[in-house]
């Protein structure tokens, strides 16, 4: 017997959301974004709708053109770390780039938060898309997109190895003999490779889920590689169920031909519902949450993910502009995927700024037709769970009141925390010790 | 009228203390290092006691020879921010180094623990004295010491930097225009320097208390400089009040020779007192933990600040052998104090490895000799406060119920948190926003 299975779900900590006018609405906190109660708050809340994990995006470069909710945030580790200490059963999701951080240093931060929560840490990977990055981190140039994969490949295969250190049952720490551990099972990597070299061992030992969950968002083709062989999760956006389907299935096949089960990679379409009594009531508030994004803001939006290109320089209602090789180096899978729709669509450039900043998606509707859609995406290879931003003030509340329910009375969705770890709720196998494996292999080839 | 000048404390949350073999003591948590909610408890009754602050230490390299509680604990940026999150008035400083870090994440993490407690953060800056950090780290080869220094001042130069991104009311956040911040207060570093290039600005913008107190603990003639010169605190070790004197002294002099006030640097001696009912019992517990520790241990642990030098290589009961310049490069000021104390007294090998590893100190006796103690160091051109060491289990316990009280009988010690920041805790000033400041100054002067 299999046991059923279940909608995941994760809540985006962003609270001005996938909208970067949500702040200017008579009903938004000012400052949210740097209020940790606040954010405590949601944390609960998210905890009390059984949600699996919190989200938390990142970034390493901002200027004056940048959207106000990326100016002024807490840094993903710390945060994390304070939410691990005021909750008791979600995962915490991090996002941290391999282009400029050394695996000794993440491997402790992430082992950390890991051993703190109980095992319920998540580490998000980017390789960090804009080039401006560089210049904050002492370097001279900001890598090439497919270096910056093979960067984090590498990286990743240290941290991992770090995160292996002490078997499980390496500290004896017995008092009368004075013995605090097995140094047979205290392992020292000794990795040199092509990035890094780093000698180890972690001065931090592995949690009840053995390494943190791995999250990817890969949307280009080697993003996508690396996603398929080495992620737990994938975080990815569509905006219709054919587009996440295809994506799905993709990413399927690939983990499978990387001889992984295809069940050892869940995806998650982020999505972000607005919901309303009727389906009129919902279609008039995200009309009125469209309204709160100029123009002007939305353009910069769109000039963001083509590492800040002035998009104010074209005809707003002509033909989206021809731009050749641009985004190819920042993020190479969503600028191709702009530039595929908008000549399929022959879509102006006002349309193309408006459909990326003030995402309308399939979620827009009463709980049911919400619930609805959740639904359909995950029975019809479009989705293994959800993370859910911040559509309306107040829109993950309303989330966990109104849908949650319907979902957990469908059986879609549990009603009680089955596991302690992320791991567990995600029904992911924890990985074993690699030095306890090659013991029990040799054993057992004895 | 001035007001009167208060003893300030620190509790240092290494729960294995400053001797090594206190784990095995039959009444020590087997793991408590990494054991959050220990710690948390820990971090409760020290601010039951209305400590000034956590003190929280750190080290990047260990090997199999490592003392116990070196070798598996919490990274201190997450552990402090995970207490950030369940203590409301303590200050919260944890050790980093400048040497394997980057000021654009130390910047932000910092920042975010600064923003999370409402300004209580503060940065134990160390330069890393262990030569095998860099195998950790895929560097060549370690720095050497003074240049360790000079990337230090470099490093802090552009953290102190990016912390004033943002002017304290650049964020306007107006709803009905839409205008978000105001760009004449925003601000970009782009700092060149010899070991740095960081252009900023920063995405986060600064807490209550302006700037996280910096905390530093130079021993080495270009350490006390160091300190002197950009230190809000330091952190200290002596034996006896004559050596802590002589360092008071010769730093408030350094202090004041950069043009400081004396009373911009606080100075801290770590202590780890021994409490009993009598001076007796007090002695008698001095013992039982001081033979926890085996002299091989304490071998090893001395070797530890002489770059891992094996000690075992010499007779226990001759005279302490002559090293050269072994230790120079790694713990350089307490190698060279180690030596010269050595010399003068002429101590044997035996006698200076548990010299070191299981200080006696004046702080062993009943509750009011200690409070003599601390009173006569700090009346006495000694210290400022104290960081308080774990001499036994439950060692902070018994420092909060029983010696705390008679210091605030006495007057010398505040009954009520008077401010909700750690600068306001040590009396120091908020640093202004340079930019706020280059203005003013513009204004007056027209």
């Amino acid at each position: 017997m299999t046991k059923q299975r279940k909608i995941k779900l994760g809540a985006d900590l962003n609270i001005n959301g996938s909208n970067m006018g949500l702040w200017r609405h008579a009903d938004s906190v000012p400052g949210a974004s740097v209020n940790f109660d606040f954010n405590k708050k949601l944390a609960i809340k998210a905890e009390e709708g059984k949600f699996d994990f919190l989200f938390i995006a990142d970034g390493l470069y901002i200027n004056e053109k940048t959207i106000p909710h990326f100016l002024n945030r807490f840094e993903p580790i710390a945060f994390l770390s304070a939410l691990a200490a005021v909750t008791s059963n979600i995962g915490l999701v991090g996002t941290l780039s391999t282009s400029y951080s050394e695996p000794f240093t993440v491997a402790r931060q992430f082992g950390t938060i890991d051993k703190i929560s109980g095992g319920r840490a998540g580490w998000n990977i980017v390789t960090t898309p804009l080039a401006g990055t560089a210049t904050n981190y002492s370097k001279q140039e900001h890598p090439e997109h497919d270096s910056r994969y093979k960067i984090a490949a590498e990286h990743l295969e240290v941290t991992r190895g770090l995160w292996d250190s002490w078997e499980d049952d390496a500290f004896i720490r017995d008092k009368e003999s004075g013995v605090f551990f097995d140094p047979d099972k205290l392992h020292t990597l000794n990795h040199k490779g092509d990035f890094f070299s780093v000698k180890g061992p972690l001065n931090i030992a592995r949690s009840p889920q053995g390494h943190p969950v791995i999250f990817q968002a890969g949307t280009s083709e080697v993003g996508k590689n690396f996603a398929a062989l080495v992620a737990d999760s994938i975080f990815t956006v569509h905006f219709d169920i054919a587009s996440a389907q295809e994506y799905y299935r993709d990413i399927k096949t690939r983990v499978v031909s990387n001889g992984r089960s295809p069940d050892d990679v869940l995806i998650f379409p982020g999505i972000t519902p607005i919901i309303g009594r009727t389906a009129e009531e919902a279609e008039l508030r995200y009309q009125e949450y469209a309204n709160l994004v100029t123009i002007d803001k939305a353009l910069e939006n769109l000039g963001r993910l083509f590492d800040h290109h002035d998009f104010s320089q074209y005809p707003l209602d002509e033909t989206f502009p021809e731009l050749g090789d641009l985004g190819g180096n920042s993020f190479q899978g969503s600028t191709s995927k702009i530039k595929e729709q908008a000549r399929a669509r022959n879509l102006t450039l006002r349309q193309v700024a408006l459909w990326i900043t003030i995402p309308r998606g399939e979620f827009v509707g009463t709980p049911v037709q919400i619930a609805d859609s959740l639904q359909r995406w995950f029975e019809n290879e479009a989705a293994d769970g959800f993370v859910i931003f911040h559509g309306t003030v107040g829109g993950l509340d309303e989330f966990v009141d109104l849908v949650v329910p319907i979902l957990q009375e469908r059986g879609l969705y549990k009603t009680e925390y089955e596991s302690t770890t992320l791991r567990g709720h995600l029904g992911l196998p924890i990985p074993a010790n690699r030095y306890t494996l090659e013991k029990s292999a040799v054993t057992n080839t004895l």
